[in-house]
């Protein structure tokens, strides 16, 4: 497994892999695996013939007042892991390699961002389709996997592809689940036992929403604010949201008459945690 | 030559020369083809195997109350000249198929555009280095040549090209001028007999800045004040700004001991023009 990290370097990997006809297929990550990530390497691996996997914390998608320094970090495990998922090569650049001195070029989407997460973290999607957009060029990649967990995300990079004509495949992976239910994260590693029971309710949040729409709730007002009070019983948590929106546009919906996205996110202790679900009526 | 009018008959197009080993050279204009054009187009001929040229009227790059309606516009004869260079394809898209439906993703800069014309067109580089962009994904350059006419534009797709990992060549093609020195461009088309005299007050400027700094005169401010005497003597002209820069960072100079880059632009009747030079003390 080839280990660049330079952008040159891993660029005219890419090209050479290109001129001998290989397909590529890319999985970005910020690190610190667990098996969701591992479940987007297994995707990517199957479809292309060469998998290149990226380890970068970016800080241009962390807030101010956010997790950036705190962000947990273990290369050398994650790199073993990668191996195994069978990569061809990893990505692994510093901060001076991709934002060098004089750095001054952003990408901005003008709809997507104003929801979800976008809302309390106002910077954010503008880091996430900047760092996108280099990795993309830097990579060259045929396809590229994204969890479903970061829904908003993906629809940014769905958008992104199109509107920039990147002319990638871009692909959605689902939610990996501990047993009990919780979305798989990095940030998971921030919960002491008692957060961890507590972070248990955005995904019984999600089976609930989905369990009253099942059972004819058409009222999003209904359901956010039963989730609402169902949150608040959990200790140490602060629901930064609660939507119930169109999967698409992410514009919040009143009447639950098609497909609704239900997402949220909530503070567990020090953890910013989201989870989401697709609910047809 | 081929025409494409779509983004994937372009791009699918590309792939298949690189794939055959062929390399590609890219002029992106507005059409209503002039010498300087021309001369792009040749310089491009001469670094790759395959020339490709686009045209393309871009609405993003033009404020409110500027002259995207006005702008002209002889596709037919630009094909023409095109062929004539020796151009292998010609990207000929509408509006709807680079800015379709939904559309909502932009590219800024952060420095560069806050300087000389983006004081006044405080869009125009946003829709510059979108629209570049999606022209260097969808055509795939190994080099693209922009003219030093719009300096401040080939600045801006330098740090872009840089920033964004395009890993592009770019090259910056000198003025072409009329054999009065008046500067090329579609927009003289705008000029009536009389105004046409008046627009010669740029390329004098310029040579008279020159003929200052070469004759020792240190004080930005006493060129630009002398060249703002100079301009107003004609008539039917409109000082936007008269620029003496420093040639990488845009910002202004007091002081002139290294090279500078002295730009001026000046509205002429109906026509907004520029023009540049580099003079070294």
């Amino acid at each position: 497994m080839e280990i660049f990290k330079t952008a040159s370097d891993m660029r005219e990997w890419s090209d050479s892999m290109h001129r001998a006809g290989q397909t590529i297929s890319f999985v970005p990550t910020m690190g610190y695996l667990h098996d969701g990530h591992l479940s987007l390497m297994e995707k990517g691996a199957s479809l292309c013939s060469a998998l290149v996997v990226s380890i970068f914390v970016n800080p241009t998608q962390f807030g101010e007042n956010e997790d950036l320094d705190a962000y947990p970090t273990d290369i050398e495990r994650d790199l073993k892991l990668i191996k195994a998922k069978g990569a061809r090569a990893v990505f692994l650049p510093d901060k001076k390699e991709i934002y060098p001195e004089n750095y001054q070029t952003y990408i901005t989407l003008e709809h997507l961002p104003k929801h979800l997460c976008g809302l309390s973290r106002p910077v954010h999607f503008r880091g996430v389709a900047t760092i996108v957009s280099k990795l993309f060029n830097i990579v060259r990649p045929d396809a590229a996997v994204f969890g479903a967990k970061d829904f908003q995300q993906l629809q940014v990079i769905r958008q992104l592809n199109r509107d920039l004509n990147f002319g990638i495949n871009i692909i959605g992976a689902p939610i990996v689940r501990e047993s009990d239910g919780l979305a798989m994260s990095s940030r998971n590693a921030y919960l002491d036992p008692e957060q961890r029971d507590s972070a248990l309710s955005l995904s019984r949040s999600c089976s609930q929403a989905e369990k009253m729409v099942k059972a004819g709730e058409k009222s999003a007002n209904a359901i956010r604010s039963h989730i609402k009070s169902f949150i608040e019983s959990f200790p140490d948590t602060r629901v930064d949201y609660i939507s119930i929106c169109d999967p698409d546009t992410l514009n919040e919906v009143e009447e639950i008459d098609t497909e609704v996205l239900f997402a949220l996110a909530v503070q567990v202790g020090r953890a910013r945690l989201i989870d989401n679900i697709l609910i047809k009526p």
